[in-house]
Order: C-alpha cells, then sequence, then structure tokens
C-alpha cells in the first residue's frame, strides 16, 4: 500500500497545506492594508462638510494613498516570489516550516509600519516612521534568504529537475535585495523620503526580478 | 521525467495558485465590508437607548446598508467574472499576474468608498463620495479589460479549445462596463444618487451577462 | 480534446473554486467576530485598574461572550450544513451561483446583529437587538431553502448517485429551521432572552442534524 | 459508478474542505493579530511628536511586541500541530467535526487575551490578564486532547497505514501540555511575567516535538 509513488503524493501534499496557509496569510494581510490605513475623514466641529472639503480632506491623507500603494505592491511581489520558489520545492521539514512561519510573522506585520509610515512620512516624526518602515524590509529579505538556505542549500527539498542554474539565478536575487534595503534603512535617518523612494524602486525591481525567474 | 504532461500540470498548478490567492483577497474584502461599515449605533448622551430609540437609529443608518448592498454584489459579481474568465486561461506570465495584482489592488480599495459614500450620502458631500466611489469602478473597468488583453489579446494564455466566438463575447461585455461607470461618474457631480443608481443598474447587468458566458 | 471526462472534470473544477470562495467567507466572517464583539475593558477615569476591577469589568461583559458562543457555533453549523449541501453537487449554473451569494451575503452580516445583540441584551433596547438578530436568522433559513431549491428541486445539479431519500430528508431539515426561527423572531418582542434562547437550542439541533445527513 | 476509489477519495475531498476551512480560520486569527495588538501611538496634546518621541512611545509598547510575538509563535505551532494530525486522518465523523470546531472556537480567541495581556502585563492588573491568557491555552489542550481522542482512540479515523507508534507518540505529546498549561494557570496569580515565560517555552517545546512527529 506504501510505495513511492504515495510517498512522492503525500510530500506534494504537505506543501500544498503549506502553501495555502501562506497564500491564506498573504492574502488578508494585502486586504487588511485598507482597513489599517484609510480612514474615511470627519468634519472636525461638528458641522457637515461641504464637497469641496471632503475632496480637499481626503487630498490631505496623500501620504497614505503613496504609501498603502508601496505596501500594496511589495506584499503582491513578496507574494509572487514565495510562489515562484515553491513551486521549486517539492518537500518540507522542520526548518523550512519555521523558515516560512518567520516570513509570514514579518508579512502579517506590514500593515504597521505602512500605518505608521502613512501617518508620519509628512510629519516631523518622519525619520522614525521610514527606519522601521525600511527595517522590517531589511528582516524581510534575511527572510527571504533564510528561506531559500532552508530550502535549497542546507539541505536538498528541491524538485529533482530544478537546475544548478536556477538555484544559482534565485540565490543571487535574494542577495540583492539585503544591502539596498539596508541602504534604505541608512538614508531614512537623513532623508525619510529618499528611503521611501528606495523601497519603491526595489519593489519594481523584484517585479522584473521575478517575471524572468 | 520532464514530459509534455508535466509541463501541462505545472502550468494548470500555477493558475491554480493564482486562483486560490485571489480568491482569498476578494473572500476577505468583501467579508472586511460589514466591518468597515456596519456600527452598532450609540446614545448620544450616556442615557441608554431605548428600544424604539435603537431601531430609529438603525433606521437612520439606510445609506450604510444600501451602500453595503450594492458594494456586496459588485464584488461577487466582480469574482464571478474573475472565476469565468480564468476557467479560460491555462498559463500565467508575468504580464498577466500584474494585471491581476492590480485588479485585486482595486478590490482590496472596494470597502473605503464604500464607507464613504455609507457616511455622506444623504449629506452635503455626497458629491465627492459618490465620484470616488463610481471612479474606482472606472478603475476597476480598466483593470478588467487589461486583465483580458492581457490573457487573450496580448499573447494568447487561453486553453486549446476555447473558440473565437467566447473570445469576442467576452471582449465585447469587458467593453461595455467602461462607459457605463464612465457616465455614472459624470452623473456624480449632477446627481449623488443617480450615479449609485447606475452602479446599482451595472451590477445587475453584470449578473446576467456573467451566467450567459 | 474534448470528450466526457474533461466536461466532468471543468464541471467539478467549478464547484471546487465555488466551495473555497464560500469557505474563504465563513472562515473570515467567523474569525472576524471576536475583533467585532470582544473589546478590552478600560479603567474610566484614567486610574489604572486593580486584578479584581480588570476581572469585574471583564466578567460584566457576559452578553458579549454568550453571544459570541451562540454565534461562532451558528456560523460552524451553517458551515457545516453548507459542506454536507455541496457534498451532493456535481454541476453550477447562475440560479446557483445567485443563491449561494445571496447566503454568503447573510453570513457575512452575522457579526453585526451579534455585537448588537451582546451590547444591548442586558440593556432596555434588548428587543431591537434580539428582532434583529433572530430576524436575520429568518433570512438565512429562507437563503439555505432557496440554495437547495436550485441545487436539487428547480433544475438537478447533484451528482447522479445521490437518492431521492437523501433529497427528502435535506428538503424535510431545511424546512424545520424557517418556522423555528419565525418564532425567535416573534419572541423577540415578549421576551428577548426567551428569543436568544431558541436561537442557541436551534443550532444544538442543526448540529444533530447535520451529523445525521 | 460508485466503487471502493470513488469512497476513498469522497472520504479524502472531505478532510480536504475541513481542512481548508481549519487553515483560513488559522491564516485569518494569527494576521488579525496585528490589527487587533498593535496601534499607531499619537501625540498626546495634539503637538505632533518629534522623531524621537515616537520611538520613545513606540518603545513603550514593548509589552504589546512581547505578546504579540508569543501569540503568532504559539499559533504557528498551532496550526503545524493541527496540519501533522490531519495528516494522518482519513475519514470525519460528525464528534471529529465538532470536536475541530471547538478547537477553531478557541483558536479565534487568541487575539483577545493577547490584545489584554499586551496591555495590562505591566500594570497593576497583570495578574489578571495573564491568568486569562494562560487559561485559554489550558482550553485549548483540552481541544487537543479531545481532537486526538475523536481521530484515533474514539473511533479510528485515521490513515490504514499509521503506525501505533505514531499513535502513541501523539497521545504523550498531547498530554505534555495540559499540566504545563496549568502550571502557568497557577503561575499568573502569583507572577504574571513568570505565567508568561512558561507560556513561551512552551511554544519552544512544541516547536522541537511537532518537528519530530
Amino acid at each position: 500500500m506504501i510505495n513511492e509513488n504515495s510517498i512522492i503524493l503525500a510530500a506534494e501534499k504537505e506543501t500544498g497545506r503549506t502553501e495555502d496557509f501562506s497564500d491564506g496569510v498573504f492574502a488578508v494581510a494585502i486586504t487588511l492594508l485598507v482597513l489599517e490605513v484609510l480612514n474615511v475623514p470627519h468634519a472636525p466641529e461638528g458641522r457637515p462638510f461641504s464637497a469641496g472639503e471632503l475632496a480637499t480632506a481626503l487630498g490631505h491623507n496623500w501620504t497614505v494613498y503613496v504609501t498603502f500603494l508601496i505596501s500594496f505592491s511589495t506584499i503582491l511581489i513578496m507574494w509572487m516570489n514565495h510562489h515562484a520558489m515553491f513551486k521549486l520545492v517539492q518537500k518540507t521539514d522542520g526548518v523550512f516550516m519555521f523558515a516560512n512561519g518567520f516570513l509570514l510573522l514579518l508579512v502579517t506585520l506590514v500593515p504597521f509600519p505602512t500605518q505608521l509610515l502613512g501617518e508620519y512620512l509628512a510629519a516631523p516624526a518622519a525619520v522614525t516612521a521610514a527606519a522601521v518602515y525600511a527595517g522590517l524590509f531589511v528582516f524581510i529579505s534575511l527572510a527571504y534568504i533564510g528561506l531559500w538556505w532552508a530550502a535549497a542549500l542546507r539541505r536538498n527539498l528541491l524538485r529533482p529537475d530544478v537546475t544548478a542554474t536556477q538555484i544559482q539565478q534565485r540565490t543571487r536575487a535574494n542577495m540583492v535585495g539585503l544591502p539596498a534595503y539596508l541602504v534604505a534603512f541608512a538614508c531614512a535617518f537623513w532623508s525619510p523620503f529618499l528611503s521611501v523612494a528606495i523601497c519603491s524602486v526595489l519593489w519594481i525591481f523584484w517585479a522584473f526580478t521575478s517575471s524572468r525567474l
């Protein structure tokens, strides 16, 4: 009853449920961004808004919209990268599951610094908000490196048809993120806007990298 | 080990996970509507509500209920359309993934203008709220056109058994939404209620269109 | 390339994605209950709570806990029933999809009257809160009857191996809910507690019914 | 048309949908933690924060971050355990479904005591908050024992290839949690910090246990 085929099938099923759970966390985190960061403006002194005042109040929140766009795009790219990496993986083990869990922890955190940055990007405390934002992505870069290490470098959990070139490409792509986000983190203390600009440019870079892999 | 069958299988798996992720985003967005727009009324001056006063306070929120119903129905139809489109798709590529990501971005945004419209539809600022609401659906129409373009017109990612008639029907159905929502957007500046009425009529139209496709 | 098998496969896939989406909505709605109804109590005049005061403040929210328990159990049973019904269904059509959409609309609404009832069950406005709560379940009973009608009675979308006895059992089980929730709704105007008690007894009844089917 | 294979297939499908629903609940609950517990600090008297003040205000919430980390890790381990247990299960019945439902009820509750503990761990009411937190995990231990009893001990719902050793290992692993969390609960009345420390140590213990199973 237990032959090689059924073992491969069980392994596939295991990866499948980890992917489903990860997809669920990514999907909820990306959808919660709106709930966390976008708030309907209210007229300050009880008198109702005129149409123009409501438009002005909405326009005033531009930092919130910019931050929302960057965070949404970054989570989407992160999901695509996760997706692309898992397509190469056939088996899971304990270390891989924890590396994935650590990544998911950081993904669920994204709405919080997004809210922080949306609120404080145009305020005197922008330095702190941008440092926390870029700092989270430094950790996320580390988590992707750790996940790939657990999948490919520590013990081979990959599908037998994955080539050495594919492994090298992904290893190199992962290594680009960390220094770039470290630069964004360092820039936050000098120019919060530049730090946020680097984070935006990075997801566009990921977008092109991930579609090539 | 890698033959034509396994390539088709891998392609199917890829579409599968994109569908799962999209379904997750649609499901969370549609369920968050309640959290965003419906609030339990509280007695204003600390004295507890009588049964009649609570009923009156609940009834007073009718704009919220109407907006909730329209948004829920529209997201549901959008999901059905997404579902119907993906049934025709066999492969994905980078452009298709981004077109889908852009659509999901707009889907997660729906609760925000819904809340805005629910709060301001019967207030002086209704013009702004209705314009934002209809404006989002203009963008969503564009996103559906873009997704279909990426799936069928730019490069053929469709299943081999999809007929030219099916492609034409869907292309035409997608082209109806954009002008209709543009009219709803223009109407918002003149009569917010008419604009919302057009948005309601549209999801009923989509409902019949999508069940035919 | 298109033979009978591939058609059956496509039909199964279609039901599968509707189930996944429905499961997503049920899962999010049941998990949002906590977010909607349970709130950490705060010391009223700024002075911090002592351990005993916090315990008292938590105990004071007993109506919230009771309502949470009833709503969670009811959504869980509703999901099981949905699950049991979909196991019999092989195909979907437009009417079935809309009947399912209407049911999901009502499922996403459950957190709102739960919050209302939790807040007002021990207050003078309990009559209104209990009537809204029981009233929603009257509509949910109607939605289950409609879904079953769309699946089995209007056009046969069921699997070929479903027996006439199975159809009759389910038809009868669905018909019990509506009068029972109508009684709960009517009782709300006379005794809110009795109305809530009937709603509790009902999910226990569903529990036994659904495990037999 | 109905042979032994199709019955096994149907049974697998049934477990599959219960797993999907459970995964959805776990994924939403773990992602909602951020929404429930992390709040952007606001400057108290209307004057905007300086960068240093915002950093101080963020650092002041350390109890929230510690509690978030413990709860996230515990839900993740609980999901892995759930996952590992379901891999052994082939069939479901009513009692198993209710045992799973009871577990999910407790899982959705986790964000509430997490928020309570994050807010009160460094306050005079820490005793109450820690007792509620540890108390919930006492119930969760009971729920895991109940689920395993329903799957393996009451009636055999396991796959035919599960060995007696595997059953014994899991039975013993489940029995460790209950006394440990009872000790954490008792400690809460004497030292809330010790109680929280025991809860932290426990998820690390689960991590090693679950990866061995």
